[in-house]
């Protein structure tokens, strides 16, 4: 088994301010598959090339921002694990029951130095792309709205990035792939997180706002597609930040822009491929510009300081 | 550690009836950076985007066709576990000393059911992309020929494939990811599998002809790079097979052609992402043609016959 | 004026074996815009960033084929003159009045030398593509299907072609932009004519078959738009010629594949950007294949063969 | 001739602070041809697909800007039914001998409204794009930097746009394809001019800074080498106005920066095909935001202030 232990963003429960307007964003313009509410009222959505059965969960809340982040590990076994390995590390955690979330089987929850609630699962309902799995077509036809195919990661701040990294890295399997550096040449502003092959599946950003959410990043095909979203987020009006550009770190494309309650969501394209032999790319703090903005070369003020 | 065991196809040695004009078609053509030759006379070339000193190795010969396949493990210790894990499974394997081959830690080679040499190796001298890992630019200039990112994956033909598909699947950790059938619906006729995120890391295909090649297959970024890649195949006149086009297995894009000595190889774009709770998608043997061609719906006969 | 005389390729009457059947291919698949029936029962259509009414028509036959190929012209002054330069140069014409298609003028109908019924118009309702010209939106959302741009140029045979290449360059203002000669050096095989920016706006094909259509050739703005093609004409089994690849003639991207009634149609993306001072590009006739089809090199014997 | 009067944008004089520096710059950076220099010192260049001698000359001077602007006509008949028709309408004309700039017939020269000198020419020395009228190959290989495939407009600013617009639409035949017009409704602020199928030729804006240059515009053909332009800038630390994203007005996508003198410059992709039938787009000047720059839907003080 080569791809063990996390093995990928699995869903995230995001506030918003109305859930309706909300559900009709996420399901016209970003182009996600509404997946039904729950007793509760939560709202589910999955994206276009995921087989489980969301990814994605809406609460209505006076407050934006991220309730928590999961990650799927392999099996129950592993789950079972990580639990003992958090535990072992100092992390408590707590058991969530199989059918708090719809679909979804047992989650561990805990909550990272950052501030950060996250949750660890190993089961959900696999309903499909709609492809099936014998001899199936090679695309899914009928797409609307920007339609990623995949959530892909999330950039999120808090204080004791030390903390959240190192239990990342020594509890959870993780790797640094990338990293931006302080003048001091020790101190990580930031640093991106991978489990699998891709450039990252998680950042953390040192921010004296702990627990908040930067942006949620989702997958897209092509450089092409990247156009097409930023089109349709100018159609629909929706808020931009900037892009499509290039990011100096992973080397992907990117438009990042907000939600109608203020979260700031990203089409996210390309990235080189990871392997666990990679030396780890560092950044020093004078070049952060090109680092996340390759193109313009600097930060702009809204990205440097929009959290929720 | 979330990618472990076995890593990514890492080198190949590949036999050529003209070293030369074979060291100017993989430098002009397939664009490959060449890395010198070694006291033997065996020429070595990296990919665009490779760190690692080499990934393909040519051999002057009378006959065309591949020596030997090599994966890189994740460290000298899965080495050693891999070596004992195939002994146990009845598999005898040789040590190949350090050196042997130029920048190159010790291999552990092996023949699998197929008849083909296989090679498992931890360490290679890092040689970098050329955008070093400090505050990298985010692209190569001066790229030529097809210029393809990286060695993608190899497809292998031999009449024994449920010994390989077995011996990379129990020892080695690999997971069938597509298949085709026979009308048995018991028998594969072709596997697919990954030890990766990515859609195949090698194919093993059913025919009389043991330990024959199909091709090697090269990595490249986008749709638009695979047209430039079958134009450059047109102006120097290179022989090809079939494409550009998408294939059904992998949803990736392709073109098929063939090098000086007749060994036919890929240049590959996409695929999905693959992730190990993904059911196995099987394709009737009825529609092999829709599942490798997704365009023309038909196999054409060079491609079914032509193997080195 | 810039651009004067034959402005484009207007629209044409394609014969159908089965009009409801046609109409669903061209709606769904095709993604054009249906456009109704006219009390004769023939069915209209327009491309998506057509703002005229209608650029095809289907009409209920028990035949395949064309029955004209309809240009627009700059005005209605431009038409008369027309009228006059045509019966200057032998050539009849008849008038058919305002109205006889749906939401058209006065159309010049005249027989080519190849047998091909040709009309001139310069009146046709506009309709618009939807965003109008009050600071439009710049993207169509909700397309589907293949949904090209615009009906490009049509390839048609017959044994005249002499006689039709000079009275499309001596009469109408076309010029030629490439051919393909004979051995003998003299005698042009085939001629690619373009009355404006584009490469092609018209080709004629020297061949035995009278009044014959290889083609009706729709815009694609993009090679990934191409793909995608390729990709819907698989998912609904619709008869595929050859594609996707790329023409020496043109250098535009391709795929050929044929309606429900047998009628070979072209989705085409590219070409150059042609002015009248290029030269004339000639092609030998031993060249023809990498002509046209310039990755295989070689012209397949349905496309040599089929024509409607 | 249905492509008639004038028909594209032919050259330009364009003024550098350090002529070895800016040679450098057009070659390696933009990756355009050097041509050589002539008596006087002045560098030519010419673009990867053009036909003719050169589109650029640089001349050494101790301010940045344009010297002037020609457009390449038909042929000598109409160059001197334009001179006719410039001087009926007031205009005084100079006749420059042919040879004053290398390769170059009689230029027919002329001071616009907006203080911007014109030319006209019909003859330059055809020295093809290298691939041959005679069975050409469809690629040029070995492009280097971001090599356009034609100077495309030119963005040009004055008081008297009025007189400029009519001087071009009156007398040299060009069409208002889009207009951006202030809050009477009447005036222009900008306009958008196509003398062929392009979306725009030349583009004049209000400004009361005579005689100046906002850009010069050289023609990319793929979205993704817009991208591939963009990193090249920031490879080369070029100092970058802003892109890569679309524009509202003609729907095309483009970067824009500065050479080493501070002149902007645009790498443009796309863009409608324009037609004389189509209607003017006009935008209101509260919309001048999305009007030009799509996706960011405002423009930045940079774009506003500076030009040359």
């Amino acid at each position: 088994m080569a791809l063990t232990g996390v093995i990928r963003p699995g869903h995230c429960q995001l506030r918003v301010l109305d859930l309706e307007e909300s559900e009709r964003f996420y399901t016209d313009v970003m182009g996600l598959k509404p997946m039904g509410r729950d007793a509760s009222g939560r709202s589910y959505f999955k994206c276009l090339d995921e087989l489980d059965h969301h990814s994605l969960i809406l609460r209505q809340a006076p407050k934006a921002g991220m309730d928590f982040y999961a990650f799927k590990v392999l099996d129950e076994a592993t789950l079972t694990q990580f639990e003992k390995d958090l535990n072992a590390h100092g992390v408590a955690t707590e058991r969530i029951p199989a059918g708090e979330l719809l679909e979804t089987g047992e989650r561990v929850r805990f909550t990272a130095p950052t501030g950060h609630v996250f949750e660890l699962y190993a089961t959900k309902t696999m309903v499909g792309n709609g492809l099936g799995f014998d001899a199936p077509e090679a695309i899914i036809e009928g797409r609307r709205g920007i339609s990623p195919l995949r959530l892909d990661h999330w950039q999120i701040h808090g204080p004791d990035l030390d903390g959240s990294r190192d239990l990342f890295t020594k509890v959870l399997g993780f790797q640094v792939v990338e990293r931006i550096k302080l003048e001091d040449g020790e101190t990580d502003v930031a640093v991106w997180l991978s489990c699998s092959n891709k450039a990252h599946d998680i950042a953390f950003v040192r921010d004296e706002r702990a627990n908040t959410l930067h942006h949620a990043s989702y997958l897209l095909e092509t450089w092409e597609q990247v156009l097409k979203a930023a089109d349709i987020i100018t159609v629909h009006r929706v808020s931009m930040d900037i892009g499509p550009l290039r990011h100096g770190i992973t080397r992907g494309t990117t438009i990042y822009a907000f939600d109608p309650s203020g979260n700031r969501f990203e089409t996210f394209c390309g990235g080189y491929a990871y392997y666990p032999d990679m030396p780890v790319i560092t950044w020093p703090v004078e070049e952060m510009g090109r680092a996340v903005f390759y193109h313009t070369r600097q930060l702009n003020e809204r990205f440097l300081s929009v959290v929720t």
